[in-house]
């Protein structure tokens, strides 16, 4: 059934979803959930919810599963679930960072497709093994660059992909956050705890959680991939193990240019990921905190507003909508479109019909380009600030 | 499991829902599915879904519903669930607004509790009698002013409760929408026509819709209900049946002044609701299309943004809350918050446990209010625009 | 010479200014200089700038006035500078409500053109008595209904006027101050205490200090005035003797509805003037504190921005502008543009050649209006809110 | 006479002004006239205001200026000024770069004070050279860095100074405009064409132009200069000779880290002069079109608003501030602040007083740095976009 545009539940066939993490206590695990129940295409059956065996079990209780289904870990999850004839189809990661490359490979192999969290990996090394690894699999491999699924993020893509741009000369990306101004990782916060902990987040801070995001979101709706960058991290908050603060300059092999910053010390900012993008004919402005919002300026014309499901909102918006104009959808929308991007795909999988051509959503290739990019800056700033080749 | 505030599904226990209407094609029915749904504290297990056998039909089988549990009219449904052992514990309505009375009616007595659409009904002596029957019956009875249940909005009414704002001297509401500047329901739209129609939306049109809920948040944010109002309805499109304008002056006991205004032709506004309350130590402003932030000025300081689960934002406010602040939550999420507000309820009452004291959502009282305003609006305005009594 | 639209100084041929009220510690005297020079079309050469001799003597060194042209009080004034071969050619009126007429009256008789303040007098005998001395004396007099001369407020007029948004609906105006939350005119604070006292203000308090302005601004704009009102005034500081929160009901004779609310008792408003218009072809939606901007939607089409001197911006709109878009101008620029009109049509009196077809201001016809306002709602709220007709 | 904080004019005692350049058709020249004049501190009395004969004539007779003061070249007005008892005490040059340090030298070494737009000179070498001169000659030289006198940025400024913010980390400033988006100065539009010709700009296009602007604002918030950039300077619009877009990365000797963007080609863009500044304690956030908010964010606390005359603003906004608060002041106001100033330390200098310590305005030094900024950028971006020393 349809409102606006968005599918809901197709009749008797949800997903059979696991879960790796999310047990009590983390965040992105509630997310992924309710992203997967919003539109009724997954139903969750199974977890190993955390590597605390009292927790997972208590998690897997509140979230109404089976004890049987609740795993002490996420390879014995994978092969009894691969064993069983109801077992999961799918499972969503969403572990930090350096577990995500060991269950993707466990579960891709069991014959599951796999759900991610973002960063892909915690190298770019391990992110290839995985794309060679998800190729021979066979299986879908979904990477929840969640930003690229908000309704007018697809609309600013097909303006872009049409022209109405022209040719795109200035990508401007910024992500401002202010949440680890003060060191926030040695007060318990376990949040804040495992993302400034270089064993657990790679060798990117402020970079892998959220400047892969912006470099994401930029490619995404410009359709342009850097060919070299030089960056600047820095760390600003006294013995913090990672940058909390990056500074990337970006060149493409069109002749346009672009900035990326990210920082998680700028007070005043919540999630601030905006996007800018000016092109020969016209430019383009949108905002996180306003995601219903696009304003589009024709070169010499007046800027004007396109919203969500609202007059010269396209199909790619449409797609991505549920509810009329001037009814905000928000964060947990946009991440319920990856799922539902995800379920389209896996149900035709399933089914063994053709993909839907529309469908689209990030994948491992992302994952890689991410981790690319993480490495490619880390080497250019540890190297005073020069320039590097992605590729 | 919690994140942020709002509760995630409890184990082992959702609630065992029905819906009358809400089959294909309508709009209202895919949102109390979604607000249903997404916190995992309700399963959708049965539906008389629309007055068409045939639509009916196909609507059950596309939302995974067993055959035998699409009924094909409400007293059918309510007599066969009310004798399964597994038969649904609650009922969403959400049929357009004649049809609001039987099937609360004949669910309450059924000893299943309801979740309905507003306006309540279609006259005040119906919402009178419908009060009753809620009272007789011991079930709960929710209110869908999904409005009142945006977080901001919680943290507004607890400021105002808590005397932040002094004593409040002036309210202003208004909720301004242009779908229908021009006479769209005459152009087979199916959400206009039963809108424009007075058979089924009641005598009135732009004020029942959207005035009633305007009206409902100022009195659940100001803490007041006004003791007359003045009302002047107006209809601009040719050939309309019932208003598409209003504008209501308030009278309150305390001396405060109010202002309503609701438009449906008023281009450029998509779903403006937005309210405004001025004390005598600050004021309060707040838009429904920004639902993330609140104004708030102490008279003499600077304004400060409130966000939702950013500083200075309370336990309401959390409570309301899934994802931390700067990822906005939206207008499903509200519409959620009053499902699982319900939900709370329901368990409680399903456990004989007490009810927690923070569950709020709007009752059969409010809608007997809205009613009463409605009345007493279309009376103002019949007889020239003359102060009414509100009781 | 030109700068984007506005004239700047005539060669040679500044007018002879001459100044009642507005000493030191004034307000409004000193934004009215500013306006008078800021486009060089005047010199400021003579005044009776106050009551207090001391004060009045060395305000008229402080603005570089010789002494013989520094007076008692206006009547001299107006009898020396009538006489002197280079006496001034205007005078601005710039004190207190009640000391309106009998300046306007001696140096229109005087035969010198009148630049007043609002509101026009303190009632409506009076302001059509003067609009009579007007007729009678040959001599322009321009009202400083200041908003009036905005370029977006101009750009507004002028597209309504066109018909571009269809036939007018709903007008909803607003104006909304804090300052007077608290009863201020009990501190000594010279602004407030004037307009607090009846015998300075007149009858009116809010509604003659920003009232008028709203009501006038909304006439300006749409095109239309009302034949009908309906008025609630309220004074919600105690032992305050005027009003400080009114709202209005407007009847128009097309069937067009409107709203007009003024307060100055609304935390978090400083000087909220907002007008908004809506027809049956589109909206416009403009606010003082952001008066570079005018958001236009043309009914099923995307919101769009009209800025000062941008894309879509007419020549009504250029008329005004004196910098490109982008460069705000803002309160001075608009009241300097009632200045820069009343010059035009001065030298144009002073020359003998036909006005400028494209000069408007403010005239004493909105005066009397203004009044006609003022006491109509004070007759309809002393009456405990009923309709009132304006002519 | 003062109104809110300003002064308005000293009695008596306007300072002579000249004016080099300006004539008809110019831009620039009606800004600063109009500066001039706004606040009654100069006196318009002579000027060379084009190259051009007969407009040079007709321009000082539209200003109402003698015909023998209206003088074929600077040269000759210099020295006959200099000649005059009644000669101008300050000359403001308002030519196209490349015709600023002739005059600027003629002047000052006829012992008149020079004010001058920006930037200086068209080479780091001749600007320190004017420097050289200025400090010989004992006058007093303004550099038009206009958007340094906005109240807001003054308030900025202080609350850095005062440590508000905590240790500076992160500067942030931008300045994007979309009139270069097409080659307009192939289209016979004067103010694009000798902004587009080498000869007269200098080396510099955008980055002359707006890129100064914004490196000079972030230097007077922040209070820090870089010691190290690394510059990308681009130029998208085929044919054109100078840049249109600029990207530059900024270090801090204090261990803070900037990026300035400055694009005539970002379409949508009118001026959008933009500043954000981020210390260990808190955030500031402050844009060129709506001048009058400043965003404050205390870590950890509600992000606030202050306005120019409201709550919190202190003495360094209101010495810049004419009205109260809500009652939008623009460019042209910032633009006469610094006409303020400059009278201000002039008449001290007049009177052989002690000039008031609060006087602040941009000089030639930060004219100086203006071009090592220009040139640095033009060097880095040449060696393809290498790190650069800032002396």
């Amino acid at each position: 059934m349809t409102i606006e545009g968005r599918d809901e539940t197709a009749a008797g066939s949800p997903i059979r979803l696991g879960m790796v993490g999310g047990g009590q206590g983390a965040f992105i695990g509630g997310v992924h959930r309710i992203a997967a129940r919003m539109d009724g295409h997954f139903t969750l059956v199974a977890g190993a919810l955390s590597s605390d065996a009292a927790r997972n079990r208590a998690s897997g209780r509140e979230l109404g599963l089976s004890d049987d289904r609740v795993y002490d870990d996420f390879a014995a999850m994978a092969e009894a679930e691969a064993a069983r004839p109801d077992g999961i189809e799918a499972v969503a990661i969403v572990t930090p960072n350096h577990l995500h490359f060991g269950p993707a490979k466990a579960f891709l192999e069991a014959g599951i497709h796999v759900i991610c969290d973002k960063p892909l990996t915690t190298t770019l090394a391990e992110a290839r093994e995985l794309a060679g690894i998800v190729a021979r699999s066979g299986k879908l491999f979904v990477l929840t660059h969640n930003y690229t699924a908000y309704p007018m993020i697809r609309q600013a893509r097909a303006m872009v992909a049409e022209g109405v741009l022209g040719d795109i000369r200035v990508v401007q990306v910024e992500y401002a956050q202010d949440w680890l101004t003060e060191p926030l990782e040695r007060t318990g916060n376990k949040q804040a705890e495992w993302r400034a902990d270089p064993k657990r987040s790679g060798a990117g801070g402020c970079i892998g959680d959220i400047g892969t995001h912006a470099y994401n979101l930029a490619g995404f709706v410009s359709g342009l991939m850097p060919e070299s960058l030089l960056a600047e991290l820095s760390t600003f908050v006294e013995g913090r193990l990672l940058d909390d603060n990056i500074e990337v300059l970006l060149r493409y092999s069109t002749g346009a240019r672009g900035m990326l910053w990210a920082s998680q010390v700028a007070p005043g900012n919540e999630n601030g990921l905006r996007l800018r993008v000016y092109g020969s004919r016209g430019g383009l402005e949108w905002a996180q905190e306003e995601p219903n919002r696009l304003w589009f300026t024709p070169f010499g014309e007046q800027k004007r507003l396109i919203t969500r499901a609202g007059a010269g909102a396209g199909a790619e918006a449409a797609r991505m909508s549920r509810v009329p104009a001037g009814h905000p959808e928000g964060y947990l929308e946009g991440f319920a479109n990856i799922y539902a991007e995800a379920a389209s795909a896996m149900r035709a999988a399933r089914d063994g019909t053709p993909p839907d051509p529309a469908v689209t959503y990030p994948t491992v290739g992302d994952g890689v380009a991410g981790l690319a990019f993480i490495e490619a800056c880390i080497e250019s700033s540890g190297k005073g600030g020069i320039w590097v080749s992605l590729e």
